[in-house]
């Protein structure tokens, strides 16, 4: 690492403060960091690289934003496992001519969620970047041995359900693509600050009430088929139990909402699956829990109403759709 | 991850086949890896961002050497820790129009890397990226808990020694740069193949034999800096000590060789300290180990003559001189 960037580093280092987590056992200013697993435990580890211009751009997201929307998805990945966040690892590439403030936004939104979920900023990488902001944080977290939800685990007659609310992120991007009006980051938190499950992943974990479990990041529909397929199962969701009031008061048509809901990306719930005869909460952690589609032993997904006729296939097509 | 990058992550995946550690409970394919730990060891992380034209170019280095120098500088940092590497992950952006020939040349040079050191490409993400090659790369070991060695522990009379030889890699950069001639990859591995110290590194430190200890990717004068400076000592270095034969055998002058061998990076050799008494061998899993200063109460870092006279203060340029 040159010595410039070291110096943004040591900054970021003196910013990050009283962030400590006591898994970590050396941060940020040796070769590697030190971590210790607890005893019993395994460890999670999972990266996400977020692009300027692919998955954010800096004259629609304010720069905590992006920082907060960069370290969610790696929360998100270890809360679909049921784990316990640990440390981040942040390789960042900046432009040349990118301001002080920019920079500074965008690690006060890293930072603040981090905080909130007692995350340990603990190393990473700088560079000049040649085009834009380039974003890879790497999370890792811990679970009790064995214990961890995978998508694989999901049996014909599960119950497939989410937290949270769908479609509300995709559906603010497509404000956002309309340009029709300017949009409050703050009152549409969903799409530029997005609050991981970490909690409820957590809780559906040690209770054993998950059987499978991924999150809502690439879209409903994409997702969806990840889980069914690893489980070799097939799935029905039904249309009208979709969550997806808040994806509804964004956009002007209840059509284009449900697209949102089964294609949009980025809204990091959690989908899981439950044995029909398992009590499953209607709110976990203070987050809503809805009953969406039963899994089945035919591959196919499908669409159907609440009286489980078949609307139609349910075909992958994900959050390309909705691209920044 | 869009359904076209799963895709290429799943093609790796089953390029990887036989690659496996045994520490790897999940790889590639759910929301995070599973890492086992063993009982008694802490982790290790560390994480480095590699840029096209700012660390390779690809007129320059043939897709497989940059696979494995974007893998080279994270075993790396866990050779300097002492640590013995686990699995990499891989987050890897690439232009639209990138052959897919290169890709696969950089995936091959990056897992026959792994390969020899038991490393597992464990997980990752890809993206399109907007303007060349960015590869960001975590590496995750393991070493017995609170036996890895760091920066701090330096002491005043300590010996330094370093394995292996300094200055060839920027040797060749500098070759390239100045486009006198073509230049064989295989014949100047120190360039495109650098094989990091892991042997040597968990040698060292299983037998104690180094107290501190730092990895040379900087160069010389940058990464003895950081060493001093972290155990609050200084060093005097003996120029003619040095072991910088190659980059005598690639570049015409003796002077310029001392240059590269003092300042220029990617080395990838170990930078350790150890106590004056203590028995440290010629060689370590067949790599030369050589004493090439002292460690000093005096916080300066100054360059000698055999007869420890001062020539004068080594000041920390690094490797910014000899960017691609």
């Amino acid at each position: 690492m040159p010595l410039p960037e070291r110096k943004l580093i040591a900054g970021i280092n003196r910013i990050v403060g009283g962030v400590r987590n006591k898994s970590v056992l050396l941060g940020i200013g040796d070769d590697c960091a030190r971590l210790q697993v607890p005893s019993g435990h395994e460890m999670l580890v999972t990266t996400d690289f977020s692009l300027e211009n692919v998955h954010f751009r800096r004259k629609w997201h304010p720069a905590e934003s992006v920082g907060h929307r960069c370290l969610a998805r790696g929360l998100s990945d270890i809360a679909a496992m049921g784990g316990t966040p640990v440390a981040a690892f942040l390789s960042l590439a900046l432009p040349k001519d990118l301001p002080q403030l920019w920079v500074d936004g965008f690690m006060r939104g890293f930072l603040k969620l981090a905080r909130r979920h007692g995350v340990q900023l603990a190393g990473g990488d700088t560079a000049q970047s040649p085009n834009g902001v380039l974003a890879d944080v790497s999370v890792v977290g811990s679970v009790p041995r064995g214990t961890s939800v995978m998508r694989v685990g999901a049996r014909p007659g599960d119950i497939l359900y989410v937290t949270g609310e769908l479609g509300a992120s995709a559906a603010t991007l497509q404000t956002l693509m309309g340009n029709a009006k300017k949009i409050s980051a703050q009152r549409h938190k969903e799409h530029f600050y997005p609050e991981p499950r970490v909690k409820a992943g957590q809780y559906l974990c040690e209770k054993k009430i998950a059987r499978a479990m991924i999150d809502v990041s690439d879209g409903l529909s994409v997702d969806v088929a990840h889980l069914c397929e690893e489980s070799g199962v097939g799935a029905m969701i039904l249309a009208d139990r979709l969550p997806m009031e808040r994806a509804m008061e964004i956009l002007p048509h209840e059509k284009a909402a449900l697209q949102a809901a089964l294609h949009g990306g980025e809204d990091y719930e959690l989908l899981f699956t439950a044995r029909v005869n398992t009590r499953v909460p209607n709110r976990i952690a203070g987050v809503a829990i809805t009953p969406i589609g039963i899994i089945t032993k035919s591959k196919k997904i499908s669409l159907t109403d609440s009286m489980l006729r078949t609307i139609g296939p349910l075909e992958a097509r994900g959050w390309e759709h909705f691209k920044c």
